[in-house]
């Protein structure tokens, strides 16, 4: 059955998308101040009803609620969608072209915290289901919505919530949560994340500041710093805590040869971001391997003694350095920790004390998945070209509870592009992009059913 | 001719210097903010001519006033007295028991910001003077007042000053700002000061913080400023810069032999400082020694990324530190920059900044200076013991202006004790304590003149 009458469905509905779309964004649901978060979930579950999809909160103890959605199809073959309703917070305020929350529509773009990262995708997979079944009354599959509230603040509940609803969760495959078209304009899917190990590390000496005068005989905590630190990685990239790559995986000659073939300018994205070159003078292919397929060690934060302008002479009492290592298969974040503990002592520094954060794992979904069949046939026939393929982002999220506890192929696609600002002031999604994204789950979903 | 009647008129006046040096303190002299500096100067200068003092205010272009007094005496040997009347800001306001300009008198002791540093110093010799002139009608010997109004915003123009003024400053020996009583209530006398070379280094990365999963192909300048600190010095505090070490002279015997007198309770300090031991595990003589006689290079500040609660993974644009070197005779701070620069040029760290800050020279009294002898003798009258003498302090200062470049061998002591809190609150000196050191300024000027 061709898709002519769904996407002739979602072109003339397209417009009540829209203001649906605006509607959801002009609830703020902001997780990290707890702003308007169960009006949102409940606005969510309402519209999951409304497409005739079967919808209720869960609740999550001490966090907010799952807004969880199923709809049966003609199969039990099942494709399962992951969003989230929460938002970051729209700060700093004044760098916002329109108020943040008034989903304004400008230039052929809505402008509104959260409408790429996450409303219009979860909002844009409701209808296409809806679509879907307004034309041909029933889903080729079943398909299941988890729409979390805490993504943004680091999903804290979502391992709990999935390890308690393993069966409820069951599918073949899933849809992550966003894509983006490239500056070029072509559509991406990405198949994996980093895994990530946070810690934050504090020396400390002398119980208070001291004069600088007394540096000659009062231990510096900033100098134990920074001696430790230098002992974590050296100029030429090479991380020397013992056994960090132990668990690394090489890089398939498949991920290599889709790394090949991603669009990359090396020089404009140098210019971009304003540097004189990359690591260790990197460029093309090896440039992708080091960013797509490499762990790091990275210093997010060095705090000590006084920073402000001018000069004063102090001798610090405290020191703290946070660190992120992104991690690759299939090294394990508790296990890096160890590691990184076990190095502080036998080089002499187990005065300084490590605090752990963040802790997930890395994950990737192979290349030769069904669900990125799929995919790729669904953006020729929407986008009229194959997507670009990231076999994994750089960055880290809770995609491995999926992957890898739960055994779900996820890719990730959406309705983004280069310039929609997550996180950042004038967050946006164009609308052509929109209509665009609700066909392309139209066709994944119509796809995933052959 | 004896003191007697010279300290009978101390005791006798005593009073009135008190509710003096009380209203001298209730004049908010603060350089840093601007705040009330004329007025004090002129207060100051109205103290010293009713003292019979020739005084005047000498304009600083772009500064404060000095005030510069003088009197002449019997012979034409030279005293000169060096203080200031700018303090530090009061704040934390909180903290203080009284205000700090109340200039509030309370078992026994009088509360002020300044009263400590260096005001109650300033008043103290203009009312020894007096003392003198009223008791036996002449000064022994010319005294010569350089009280200057920027001291605690790194006396800017103060080397002009000197500079331009060489004529005028001449003298055979002089007093500086202040001494201490210490923890068991002996008398202090410090003969020099280290010098100070502080830097500000800075890395740059991209344009603007990026998401951490950029770090790996975008440099990140706070592993940049890790690496290239740790490369200044070792964790066994040798300082590793390329000849920083080659002017440095070795303590002489007789300084050695003053540092072995020097009672010092390492426990008691150790205790009070927080830390479980000094760098090094020193203690004892060595402990003295590194603390007085070494050069040191101290982090004062270190600022990169993001440095508040929890989590945020961020690869930072910016990564800043403070850097400061106390010098010891005959390093040349100008000369440390040149090196530190070199240095970060020779370990492939060129695109690190430098900004130079503090710039000031070590400079020390020889222990067999005549001041010396008369401080000694003068502090056996007054306090019925010999001073404590220190060669040299541990912190720096713009002594090395009279010391070094007008070549007058300077003495630093003065009123306060081991609890005076200066630049903290609660600042205070004990009235016990500033009856004895006007007596002992009175002491030296009729010690200098035989």
């Amino acid at each position: 059955m061709s898709l002519e009458r769904i996407f002739s469905e979602i072109d003339g509905q397209f417009d009540r998308y829209v203001t649906e779309l605006q509607e959801f964004c002009r609830k703020p649901s902001i997780a990290a101040q707890n702003l308007g978060m169960e009006e949102a979930a409940e606005h969510l579950r309402a519209r999951m009803e409304a497409a005739g999809i079967q919808a209720r909160l869960i609740p999550v103890p001490g966090g907010f609620p799952v807004v969880y959605g199923e709809m049966k199809g003609k199969s039990d073959r099942t494709l399962l969608f992951y969003n989230h309703y929460d938002v970051q917070p729209p700060e700093p305020l004044e760098l916002w072209d329109s108020p943040p929350f008034a989903a304004e529509i400008r230039g052929g773009a809505i402008y509104a915290r959260g409408v790429s990262d996450n409303k219009g995708n979860a909002m844009a997979r409701i209808q296409a289901v809806e679509a879907f079944l307004r034309t041909r009354g029933e889903l080729p599959v079943t398909v299941k919505f988890v729409v979390e509230g805490e993504e943004e603040i680091g999903s804290p509940h979502l391992p709990r919530f999935v390890e308690e609803n393993r069966e409820l969760l069951k599918a073949e495959a899933g849809i992550w949560e966003a894509g983006y078209k490239d500056y070029q304009g072509r559509p991406t899917v990405s198949l994996g994340v980093k895994g990530i190990c946070y810690l934050e590390l504090e020396a400390r000496g002398a119980r208070q500041d001291l004069h600088s005068a007394m540096a000659t005989i009062v231990p510096n905590p900033a100098w134990r710093l920074i001696w430790a630190l230098s002992t974590f990685k050296n100029e030429r990239e090479e991380i020397l805590i013992d056994g960090f790559y132990d668990d690394v995986v090489e890089p398939t000659a498949e991920e290599l040869a889709v790394l090949r073939d991603l669009p990359q300018d090396d020089e404009v994205m140098r210019r971009e971001l304003g540097i004189d070159s990359f690591v260790l003078g990197l460029s093309g292919l090896e440039l992708k391997i080091k960013h797509l397929l490499k762990p790091t060690c990275n210093i997010c934060g060095f705090g000590s003694g006084y920073t402000g302008e001018g000069q004063k002479t102090v001798l610090p009492a405290r020191a703290m350095a946070k660190v992120d290592f992104r991690l690759v298969p299939n090294q394990d974040p508790a296990d890096i920790e160890k590691k990184v503990r076990a190095h502080l002592h036998k080089h002499g520094f187990g005065d300084i004390t490590v605090r752990a954060y963040s802790n997930e794992h890395p994950a990737r979904t192979p290349l030769n998945s069904p669900i990125v069949k799929v995919i790729k046939e669904s953006a020729q026939l929407v986008y009229g070209q194959p997507p670009v393929i990231y076999p994994t982002m750089a960055g880290s999220g809770p995609m491995p509870l999926f992957v890898r506890d739960l055994g779900i192929p996820m890719a990730s696609i959406g309705v983004g592009h280069s310039g929609s600002a997550n996180h950042a002031p004038n967050e946006n999604i164009r609308l052509e992009d929109y209509r665009q994204g609700i066909k392309m789950i139209a066709a994944v979903i119509d796809g995933f059913a052959r």
